[in-house]
C-alpha cells in the first residue's frame, strides 16, 4: 500500500496548492467546499497507478489526477441535488449548505474546470485520446446516474441492467482513470484497452462488495447503520437475485415486505435478511463478486509493463473488493 | 446576409443528421427537446463566420459550430432552472415539461456532447488552442451567470459591473464562437484576439440593444410587451445610468417607484418610462451602445483577411446592434 500512500499525498499536495479562487464567490465557494470535504482520493490515485505502469515518475499526470477527482466531485453535487440528500461524508450536502442554484452552477464549473486540467497534460499529442476516454466514460456515468433514477419507478429491473447500471455509474470512471493514466503516459491501446477491462470488471466487484456490507456487513467495521438499503426498498443485487430465485411464497413474502405495511423498519430489515441468508443469497452474491474479480485480474496479468509495477495496484482492488468497511 | 444564411442552411442540415439518440431515453428526449425549440442559431453561424474568414469552404468548421449551439442550450436549460421560468421561445422549458432532475442530467451531458464535437474538429493540433478558448469563454459564462444572480440582492450594483455582467453572460461566447472558428482556420493569434475583441464589443453593444427595445421598442416590432424589465425591476443599463445621474428628487421617485407599493404595473411602467425620458436615459443608452459598436468595428478593420469576406459579418453584426425587433 506504500506506492498508494505515496500517491495520494503526492496528489494531496499538488490539489492543495490549487484551490479554487477569484470571483464571483457565490460561484467558487461551494466548489471549495466540497472539495475540501475529502475522500479517499480513489480516482486520482487510480489515474496515478495507470500512469506508473509505464513511467518511473508520475507528477506528470497530477493534472490528469486533479480533473478526474474535480469530475467525480460535480458528480457528487449534482447527484446529491437529484437524491435530495442532506449529508455526503457526514457534513451538509452542497445544495443543503448554499441552495440549489448554486450547486447547479458550482456543478457545472466543476466540470469545465475538469476539462481545464484535462488540457495541462503533457504531452499534448496524447491529448485527444485521453479527452477520447474522459468524454465518454463521462457520458456514461450520466446515463447510469439516468438508469439509477429510472429503475427507482421500475419493478421489472433484471440482474443484467442492474450490472449495466453499476458498471455505467461507477465502474466506468475507475476504468477511465486507469486507462487515462496509461494512455498519457504512452502504453500501447491495447494495453490501455486491458487495464479499461480491469478497472470495469474491479469497479463492478467493488460494487457489489457495497450490496454485500450494507446488508451483511459488521456495522461497528463499515461505520454505519446496516440494513440500509433494505429500508428504502433499494433494488440491489442481493434483492433482484433473491427475486429471481425465490419459489414463489418466498418471492410474495419479500414482495409484501418490501411494499406492505410492516410493523416497522428494523423488523423490516431483520425480516429481508433473513430471508436472503434462507435462499443463500450472500453466497451467490459473493460468487458473482469474485467472478468479476477474477476476470478483472486476467486482464491485469496481460498488461505489458513489468511486472512488478503491477503489484500495487493488484493488492489495492483486492484489498478495495474484500473490503469490510 | 446571403452568406448567414448559408451558413445557417449548412449548419441545420448537419445538426438535422445528428440527433441525440440512444438510452435511456430519459437522458436524451430533454436534448432533442431543446436542441429542435429552434432559435437564430446565432452563435454556430458565428463560429463559421469566424473560419469563413480565413478559408473558402466552412464545412471543417461544422463539428465546432455544433458544439458551440450544444453549449449554448445547455446554459439555457441550466439558466431556466436557476430562473424558474416557465417557457422558453414561447414553449415549455425542459424542467416544466420534464422535471428539473433531468434538466439538470441533460444539460450536464449536453456540456459533455459539446466536448465531443468539439473534439472531433480539424486539424487536430489546433485543438489545444480551440479548446482553452472554449474551456475560458464556457467558465465565463457561468461566472455571468453567477453575478446576474447575484445582483438580483445588490442594491449597489455599478455601471462598470453590470457591463462586466452581460460581457461575461452573453458577450465572451460570440466572442469565442468568432475566435475558435479563427483559429480552427489557421488564423495568427493576433487576429483571432481582434476577432474576438470584435466579438466581445458586439455583443455588449447587442445586450445594450436588448435593454433599449425592452423599454423603448415598439411592441409589434419587438413581439413582446414593453416594459417587461421596469415590471421586474431588473437593474438594467437604464435603470442604473438614471440612478447615477438623477438629481436627488428625481432618484427618490425612481426608487418609490420600484419598491413601493404603487398602484399598478401598467402605472409603473408608464411612469418609470416617463422619468427615463425626462433623464434623456435614451439617448445615453444608445451612445453607450454606439461607442461599444464603433470599438468592435475598428477591431474588425484591423484584422488581416481579404476585405471582402468582413463585409458579411460587419452587416450582420450592425443589423443586431441596430435592430428594432
Amino acid at each position: 500500500m506504500q506506492v498508494v500512500q505515496h500517491y495520494q499525498q503526492l496528489f494531496e499536495a499538488y490539489r492543495k496548492s490549487r484551490p479554487f479562487g477569484g470571483q464571483p464567490e457565490g460561484l467558487y465557494a461551494p466548489v471549495n467546499y466540497i472539495m475540501d470535504l475529502g475522500g479517499k482520493r480513489l480516482r486520482p490515485a487510480m489515474a496515478l497507478m495507470g500512469y506508473g505502469l509505464f513511467q518511473d515518475e508520475v507528477q506528470p499526470a497530477l493534472p490528469l489526477a486533479y480533473a478526474v477527482e474535480i469530475f467525480h466531485n460535480f458528480t457528487l453535487v449534482h447527484d446529491d441535488i437529484m437524491d435530495a440528500a442532506p449529508l455526503r461524508r457526514g457534513k451538509p450536502t452542497v445544495h443543503t449548505l448554499f441552495n440549489t442554484n448554486a450547486a447547479i452552477l458550482s456543478g457545472d464549473v466543476m466540470l469545465i474546470s475538469a476539462y481545464e486540467y484535462l488540457l495541462q497534460m503533457q504531452p499534448k499529442e496524447r491529448l485527444p485520446e485521453v479527452l477520447a476516454i474522459f468524454n465518454r466514460v463521462a457520458r456514461e456515468v450520466c446515463e447510469g446516474q439516468q438508469m439509477d433514477m429510472d429503475f427507482e419507478s421500475r419493478q421489472d429491473v433484471s440482474i443484467p441492467e442492474y450490472l449495466r447500471m453499476i458498471e455505467l455509474k461507477t465502474a466506468v470512471l475507475i476504468a477511465g482513470c486507469l486507462a487515462m493514466g496509461a494512455t498519457a503516459a504512452g502504453a500501447s491501446q491495447a494495453d490501455a484497452g486491458r487495464l479499461y477491462a480491469f478497472g470495469r470488471l474491479s469497479g463492478v466487484a467493488f460494487q457489489l462488495q457495497d450490496d454485500i456490507l450494507d446488508t451483511f456487513g459488521n456495522a461497528e467495521k463499515v461505520g454505519k447503520k446496516i440494513g440500509g438499503d433494505i429500508a428504502q426498498n433499494k433494488k440491489t443485487f442481493l434483492i433482484l437475485k433473491a427475486l429471481e430465485i425465490a419459489p414463489a411464497a418466498e418471492k410474495n413474502r419479500l414482495h409484501d415486505l418490501m411494499h406492505g405495511k410492516e410493523t416497522g423498519e428494523a423488523t423490516k430489515i431483520n425480516e429481508v435478511t433473513s430471508l436472503l441468508v434462507q435462499l443463500g443469497i450472500k453466497e451467490l452474491a459473493v460468487r458473482e463478486k469474485n467472478r468479476f474479480r477474477d476476470l478483472a485480474m486476467e486482464e491485469l496479468g496481460a498488461i505489458h509493463c513489468e511486472e512488478a509495477r503491477k503489484v500495487p495496484l493488484r493488492e489495492l482492488a483486492e484489498a478495495l473488493i474484500d473490503r469490510e468497511f
